[in-house]
């Protein structure tokens, strides 16, 4: 008998038809034979109306301080996956399935104080793993945990991958499987590129590179979590009708398996094109090449809270001035300039040239390890597209190259291709 | 320095404009230097929202069982609560009061199994009330508590009220104020008689016969807890002006308070006239007169859930047969008729008369216990008004005479005027 970790997004919970849908896949597993823990996040919109009327309060109060705390904004949001759960053990259990929720305080879910963007730090679901043991299935909620305070923590926007994954990795699951809207992970964005594939498998590492620059399929975190447990993480549709040929198929569901590498036979050069929209570019010119100028530019723009990205910075002429370039999100732009102007003195720079609206473009694979040329195959594309390339970074899996962002789309399209992703 | 709870409705707290209102009365109360815990309802409209959900769930999932499983109904439904209660404290913090919201399963509010409609067996608030000495508002969540499940159980609706007379026993308040959208206890209802006068002070016992009568204000266990642990118990409006004159006098604020009947100095002979629409009235004629009918009549509905309210019995004439009447919900009428058709045979009557459309007004005064003639004023009065008496029954502190629905508002006005209730 295997154990299957199953996660519904709140599109896949959005209404009632939506919930008996999910409790027919779920059926479906426990008919199998399986074990099964049910990982759910909110109906979709109920998170977000939480969310504004905990924001909206301070301002009703005519405060001008837009301070809430954490803990109640935890307390307040956490009640949506609390419905989505009870919701689905009844639908469950009205189709003949034995189910019973579990509240992330119930399982417990232990998660450290950070109220709001909290991690979790044990699982113990020794209870929760018995009662699966007669057959009951674990409807748990996504999302949220208890902190050491005695009061509901989450996890932050999109941690009900998170908590999947973590219970598949408490529970020693064969299988997690995400359910979403999209029925796998491709190639490149199938809006951009309609010859976009989908991957039967990709890598925890190629998978974590497609996830931070912005395939938005499953959440950072919960790739992390996989890849260091080594989680066997299926993404697949929940749009799909449960019952269809194929879908019960426990080696080979229709889907995208995120696994080792060494699960991966048959290993592509180049897996994906991933890209990420609204860089915006900021270079310092003439910088003081000494110890410790990285940190008095990027101490302060972190505690700022300002995410920097790609950094690139040339070995100087002359050993005393150097120029730097680094990304930061277009939204951050103006507070990252507020930040260089105050600390230009003791840093010591020239100047300061910025322009938003620039793209990442990203080529990711684990092959590219052991193949030389794939960079040089990339610039001559673009450069043949009359694509200027701003800046490059690299790791041993993956190149990002910034661009202006109105080559966006022929930029992922040209790689797509010269890469070959889009032959079978 | 005294200790208050405070309890809000769900129309109290139904938006962010008036969970910042109930935030200025609590203020009120802290900077008068009191220790104040504040039990809420759900935000009005969400628990039958989430209600529905629960009950349409089994009937999406196409089966034939309306069944849903009242653990999972209760951990739905109490979102509800923890959404308002977390506003409720970040509206509180911004206005600069300290707070925090404490859920059931946190304080523990420990209650019985019965999900659903479980009674609070005890109420641990030590920490709660350690919190409290440092000036910080407790911020309860109404309406539920934690079952020996480990499980969120619910007191069923209208339960807030209970909590908040629980909790004011179990932290030894001073006083418990009910907020809701009346701004006290009448004489008799307002909209049947505007001179109706609204009561300084009414007694446990007279509280009892109110509620359970049908005067909608407190719900009835809510009373009955207060009366065992003398909890004083001010009824009072959420809608009047936080700040306005009188508002924030400890001993009397403007309200009805719920008390021993010692301190209540001018005893009146009748306190208020409450009513009970929607009665239907089942007559059985030439009933056997022999030990165990009443039980073979009134078990069998007991078990069909049927709520039997006035009965009466009179003694028959030859010693063998007599007859019985006694009122149902009108509701009830068919499932109670179904019920007496199949136990006819065995407990040996003659007939079934029934009539649905009938109203029960009731005359209640602690007073009448040490007068004479009560009833006969009210009997006089109704007949001087050509309304027939379908049956009487009394108590200690209570008159009921049921009449045709016809005559509802007519009775009610002729006995609150016959008793003088409408004058100061």
């Amino acid at each position: 008998m295997a154990r299957i970790v199953m996660k519904f997004g709140g599109t896949s919970v959005a209404d009632i038809a939506r919930i008996h849908n999910v409790a027919r896949h779920v059926k479906r597993e426990v008919d199998a034979g399986n074990e099964v823990a049910v990982v759910v996040s909110a109906m979709a919109g109920k998170t977000n109306e939480l969310v504004g009327w905990a924001r909206d309060m301070p301002k009703a109060s005519g405060g001008s301080s837009p301070f809430f705390d954490a803990r109640e904004y935890d307390a307040i949001v956490a009640s949506g996956e609390q419905v989505s759960a009870g919701l689905l053990a009844i639908a469950l259990q009205s189709i003949g399935v034995d189910a019973r929720s579990w509240q992330g305080w119930q399982v417990p879910i232990q998660t450290d104080n950070a109220h709001g963007a909290a991690r979790i730090l044990e699982i113990d679901g020794s209870e929760m793993v018995r009662r699966m043991g007669t057959g009951q299935v674990a409807v748990v909620t996504g999302f949220q945990g208890l902190a050491p305070d005695n009061r509901i923590a989450t996890l932050g926007r999109g941690g009900s991958d998170t908590s999947a994954v973590a219970m598949a990795a408490a529970v020693k699951a064969d299988r997690c499987d995400i359910y979403t809207d999209v029925d796998g992970v491709y190639t490149t964005d199938p809006r951009v590129e309609p010859k976009a594939r989908r991957l039967s498998r990709i890598s925890f590492e190629e998978m974590l590179e497609m996830a931070s620059l912005g395939a938005k399929v499953l959440q950072v975190r919960s790739v992390e979590l996989a890849m260091v447990y080594k989680v066997r993480t299926f993404v697949r549709s929940s749009l799909e009708d449960p019952d269809a040929p194929g879908m019960g198929d426990f080696d080979n569901p229709p889907g995208t398996l995120i696994c080792d590498e060494e699960e991966i036979v048959e290993q592509q050069v180049v897996t994906g094109i991933a890209y990420a929209k609204d860089e915006a570019q900021v270079s310092l010119r003439r910088l003081a090449d000494r110890p410790g100028v990285s940190a008095g530019i990027f101490g302060p723009l972190a505690e700022a809270n300002i995410n920097v990205d790609m950094i690139v910075q040339n070995i100087s002429e002359d050993g005393s001035r150097t120029d730097m370039t680094f990304t930061v999100p277009t939204g951050d732009l103006d507070k990252t300039l507020n930040v260089l102007d105050k600390v230009r003195e003791q840093v010591g720079f020239d100047a300061i040239q910025s322009e938003a609206g620039m793209v990442k473009v990203s080529v990711i694979g684990i092959g590219m390890r052991s193949h030389a040329g794939v960079a040089a195959t990339a610039f001559k594309a673009l450069a043949e597209k009359g694509i200027n390339i701003r800046a490059i970074t690299t790791s041993e899996i993956k190149i990002s190259i910034l661009i202006d962002g109105a080559y966006a789309e022929l930029a992922v399209r040209t790689l797509h291709s010269v890469y070959g992703l889009d032959k079978q």
